[in-house]
């Protein structure tokens, strides 16, 4: 008899109807044996309705209260779940993330898991009941509740799965599993059987849509699998886990875009040390994250420096470095905010031939300049205009023949 | 500087706007300098959306399930009131029943206070904070939650006013007080002063819209003075204590009605020890609540049984006594839904001659015939037709004179 982990996201519990078809899906699998735990997230805009609800009532809501509040958007969820499966005969009770053990710091808004207290879980699971848990929260020793931010119901997911020493987590949401390509813009991308961590981690803001990068990294640090399915179907899904198949590395298996990119180039420095440290110090203490970063080698001891970050923090970026500017010596600071990031993933790509120069001229037989280029182990990205990301990701998903199942 | 407890009921936090008058009313209290523990029901029908969302799920919810839900509704309403404050400048935040310190027993859905451990409570407040409770919860010693059935939150506001030893606990509602009789009925009627914890509780049904019978009890155990006033107005609203002013005893003090009854009688039985334990064990067991019991002297040794239930459990009890009834050698079983009761509640008026001749006199004048009388130390009660009952509230408020001021 498996113990297995099941998350189910806002969209598959949104309404009664989708939330008595989980608590099917749930009895059906207790019904052949497993051991179940379930996470669910706040059902459908819950957890929209109940920041607006804090919005309508002061403009900077103390951290601490919004996560009292938020939590109560899984509490619900998991409550109805409970009551929907032991109206299927289906012995059930729901856990808060304080009565399911999970313990974490007091960084409220984006609290990090410190432990998972497995006591209660195994109680009544050994008593046979389904285990349904409010993902996205836990609860400080001082008895405060606390939300895990960004991914927070996978999150809670992986960590009891790990936590439980359990066989699988399943993620179940509203796509079919990882696809090769954003099937949005690729008609012809298609689920991936499976994927590595690594490369799960590498499909960066498109992956994240699916899978969230810190639960892929927990996932990783466990060595635990991860399937990610479906709810509305019964297609198999893709299984993360670390071991890849021998036969699929060297290989790329997905392409990958981000089209919330801006990029700053501080050009015409003169070359010496501490130049970076001036400029990202600064965006650091401002809370700034920077992507991607190029320093082109020094010609004449003047050297261009560029980078990227979200758009949203673009402005701020400039004014940071307006002020630093002076000190550098530079002659010009320029930006650029309608750009796209697109990768082709897949482990060992880099150390394979062929793969980054195939890339460069499939982008270049369509006039689709390329601005920047950054390489990892399993990834290779080019940033170009963000008006032919579509162009470009699906002329790339064809090049490397990811319309073929083969793995 | 005095300790206050004030408790808003859902009406008083229906809707962000009015949540908003709250805090400000909270804060208006906190700058004259009272330390405040501020208890808020869900806002408005937040808990009947959780109610319906339970019902569409599920037939036989868990009551557990029920208690895990309900209890989301006041922390909601707790959290955004501490925003609110917050936001107006005033230091606070919520905290769930159970960070309350409120423990309780494990009855769900209908759960008793054990003990408050103020621990948090105090250390807050000494912290210079506004603590804002959810009401209507508390937590087991096994870390369930549970909600504490009707009158929740006025049980909550008063058992945390004991628990602190709080000079006073103020109840805000959406009427101005207790009133002489129900203003819907009697345009008359004028809120009081104040009134006696017995007194409160023999106002009945209609006092217990106002404050319910559960909380009066707690307060008159522990000699706590309870304010009842409106959250919309600055009316002084009425003070609810034990030691009645001695210029106010042997004084009619209002009129209650409850127009939610149904009347049995079991006429024409044998008058042997064993009657009333034959009739009424069994209505007991099926947790059947009888209100008025009266057994007329016996004529021959034939007696008749009345009483009367709530119009819900007539035809129940119906049944229940058809059973029984062979043994009893009883002539027939009479019923009517029709009924209401009337009631003149005044400490020590039962001593007092003259005042229920005067009842009884003025329902006479006006053809309203009683069908059953009871009386206890406070009150006077009589059982009239329903259609009568507008009548005979309007009479008897005009014929003890009311609509004077005077207390």
């Amino acid at each position: 008899m498996a113990l297995v982990v099941q998350k189910y996201g806002g969209t598959s519990v949104a309404g009664v109807e989708r939330l008595k078809a989980v608590a099917r899906r749930v009895a059906g699998a207790r019904a052949v044996g497993d051991q179940l735990v379930v996470v669910v997230s706040a059902m459908g805009d819950a957890t929209d309705s109940l920041l607006d609800l804090a919005r309508q009532v002061s403009n900077h809501p103390p951290e601490r209260e919004m996560d009292m509040l938020l939590a109560t958007g899984e509490i619900v969820s998991s409550t109805l779940l409970a009551m929907a499966l032991n109206d299927l005969g289906c012995p059930a009770l729901s856990l808060t993330g304080a009565q399911a053990g999970i313990w974490t710091d007091a960084s409220h808004r984006r609290a990090r898991i410190l432990v998972v207290d497995a006591h209660r879980l195994l109680k009544e699971m050994g008593a046979g009941r389904v285990v349904v848990v409010a993902g996205f929260q836990g609860i400080t020793r001082e008895m405060e509740v606390t939300t895990l931010g960004r991914g927070g119901s996978d999150t809670t997911a992986v960590a009891l799965a790990a936590g439980l020493g359990a066989g699988r987590c399943e993620i179940y949401t509203d796509v079919e599993g990882v696809f090769t390509a954003d099937p949005r813009l690729v008609p012809e991308a298609r689920p991936m059987a499976e994927i590595g961590y690594e490369e799960m981690l590498e499909l960066a803001t498109y992956g994240a849509k699916v899978l969230h990068p810190r639960a892929v990294e927990l996932g990783w640090l466990y060595q635990l699998q991860i399937l990610v399915a479906s709810s509305f179907s019964q297609a198999p899904g893709t299984c993360i886990h670390g071991g890849g198949a021998m036969e699929v590395r060297n290989k790329v298996r997905g392409i990958a875009h981000d089209t919330d990119v801006a990029k700053i180039t501080v050009a015409g420095v003169p070359d010496r040390p501490g130049i970076a440290a001036a400029v990202f110090e600064p965006l650091a203490r401002a809370d700034v994250s920077v992507d991607t970063i190029v320093q082109n080698a020094s010609v004449e001891n003047i050297t261009d420096l560029t980078f990227t970050v979200a758009r949203g923090d673009l402005a701020r970026s400039l004014d940071i470095i307006k002020e630093v500017l002076p000190g550098l010596g530079a002659r010009e600071l320029l930006s650029d905010s309608g750009l796209a990031k697109v990768s082709v993933v897949g482990s060992g790509i880099q150390n394979t031939p062929g793969y980054a120069a195939r890339m460069f001229r499939v982008l270049a037989q369509k006039g689709i300049n390329i601005q920047l280029i950054t390489t990892s182990e399993i990834r290779i990205t080019c940033i170009i205009d963000e008006d032919k990301v579509r162009e470009a990701v699906g002329v790339l998903h064809h090049a490397f023949e990811l319309e073929k199942a083969g793995d």
